[in-house]
């Protein structure tokens, strides 16, 4: 998506050098990071430089490419092994990661001993991973656009933007679609406290393509659907159970509740890939209890332009911090995915889920 | 109530200096602020040092009391006048403070020109002022503490405890009555964005007196309601319309909507000046919408314990920031009074009302 006018993606390799958006300094300033070797590549994902499924599945492809220019020709495989040890180990639950290194491995596995061949085959590999999240999620975005009624004021929370993908992102995707189809969308943008991933990410994004929005309090939402002035709910997923029940970022649970008090459509946008038909309900999806310090202390940019973190709490009072939560699928108008809305329904949800 | 062991008042008189706690320094640092003449006690009421309704009502009132003391026999009235204004004016919307301030200017007045008496009459009167806050309070937490099961986990929302009255508080008086009474209630604190007088005010309230309690960001309330963690919901207000809707801080609609849809009593406890018989329904009560920098800018100490703001927004983005909502009557178990708990409709909001 664009930034300042010039088109990007969230990761992308030139030659053999990884470059990404370095997230964590995102709103306060825009840099490229680039990283030549596939061990500096892990370290990105593991600190966090990437982050967001689709885009840390390609960082992982690419880091195993580098691997592979990288590799001596004495002991290619080896090599290749380590890299795909080490990529995988940088976040041990994503499942995306473990996708993108294992399908540019297959890729370099399938060139048997023709190194050269590999080599090729392992950065094609990689592009392919890339360029199907990018191209996944244009999908979801053409999918879910015309749901959008002209001039609608479009409700978010957390970001499942184009910054958690290769490009166009999921939630936002159908409003990047509709906006530049010319729909005079206004978005609502949830800060999402605790992480204030909306307020940094999802607010910058928007705005750096021109998208018009507003950061609100997570507190604000209910008064806003109450006095008419939001259309609609897109959010995206963490995972998604087989009866459709939904995982999304703390807070979604109460918004898609009180979108329902007020009839107003709640709809999820993923790619089918968050689908895991293994969770019969959301009920079995675990939710993570974070570290206490999300809660006690706000990152930001100080008036010197430091990053720095304050604490607004007592030091002596306890925290609870549940990192996500689970929306029935009763309260879901729909799921937007790249191959179409489909109803947040057992039969809905088997109708697109990809069999394992 | 008790800070470090030792009872506290949010503001008090002795002889002629007020005292109170300064409470922009919470929870960081707890120290008394102390004023000696009444044109310094009208600064610390513009510059917020104490803030909510009853404690700026009282401390109105002693400012009343100080001038008293001030003024010289010749052009004793004018000088009394005069203090009036100035402290009328330091918060131009704030009922209680009319009431604090009219309420001594009446007793002055009735003294005619014995002007010893009518000192004598303003300290008393401003003692009165007080004290009834107090007591009021008391009340509403003896008769809202028999609505708290045994080992309840209580919901609430924004600072209505101690700190915003003279002493006991709103919502949180029940909570230190039945916590006095040795009910093991457990207490999650919302931290209330974007001002945070949860996650600063109630959460040291509720750790002075050492009550037990879990600051939470407001996004996960609605999560630990579906996982049946919280019992019930109290919280303070800042209006009550004749029907029976509520104005409050921006967010409790939204916990109010959750709570229904769990079956979760969600109470209010207010004193009886609360409510305004001019407002027909909620949607009488104006919303202020305050200023963007509470939603862009997060305020709190450093590592280094300096008190500084941090932005966590992109400086080109727009914001909303409406600073109460509304909540309907009907999302209402009962008002919890000084007089009693009422049903909350027109007819239990009548019985309950002061007649102006």
């Amino acid at each position: 998506m664009r930034v300042n006018g010039e088109a990007f993606r969230t990761v992308w390799m030139d030659g053999g050098v990884v470059h990404m958006i370095d997230q964590p300094r995102l709103p306060h300033a825009f840099k490229i990071a680039q990283f030549e070797h596939h061990s500096q590549t892990a370290v990105a994902i593991t600190t966090m430089v990437v982050r967001g499924a689709g885009a840390i599945g390609a960082t992982g492809a690419y880091g195993m490419a580098q691997a592979a220019l990288e590799a001596p020709d004495l002991g290619f495989h080896k090599y290749i092994q380590d890299a795909a040890n080490t990529l995988s180990n940088t976040r041990p639950t994503a499942q995306n990661l473990f996708y993108g290194v294992g399908t540019v491995l297959k890729a370099i596995e399938g060139c048997g001993d023709n190194i050269a061949q590999a080599r090729q085959a392992a950065v094609a590999a990689a592009q392919g991973v890339a360029d199907d999240d990018a191209a996944c999620c244009e999908a979801i975005g053409k999918h879910g656009a015309p749901l959008i009624p002209h001039g609608a004021r479009v409700s978010t929370h957390c970001n499942a933007g184009w910054l958690a993908f290769v490009d166009w992102g999921s939630a936002i995707s159908p409003i990047y679609v509709a906006h530049r189809s010319g729909n005079p969308v206004h978005v609502f943008v949830d800060e999402t406290r605790p992480r204030g991933q909306g307020a940094r990410l999802t607010a910058w994004e928007l705005g750096s393509e021109g998208v018009p929005h507003s950061i609100i309090a997570d507190n604000a939402t209910g008064h806003l659907m109450q006095r008419g002035e939001i259309d609609m709910v897109i959010v995206g997923s963490d995972r998604i159970a087989a009866n459709g029940d939904v995982a999304n970022k703390i807070g979604t649970y109460s918004s898609a509740v009180v979108a329902q008090a007020h009839g107003i459509p709640f709809y999820v946008a993923a790619p089918t890939t968050t689908i895991d038909l293994d969770c019969p309900t959301g009920m079995d999806i675990p939710i993570e209890e974070r570290g206490s310090e999300e809660v006690s202390h706000t990152w930001g940019w100080s008036d010197e332009g430091q990053f720095i973190r304050v604490r607004t709490t007592p030091a002596q009072s306890g925290v609870r911090n549940p990192a996500f939560d689970v929306t029935p699928a009763a309260l879901v108008a729909g799921i937007i995915t790249e191959v179409g809305v489909v109803p947040a329904t057992t039969a809905g949800i088997a109708s697109v889920a990809r069999q394992s």
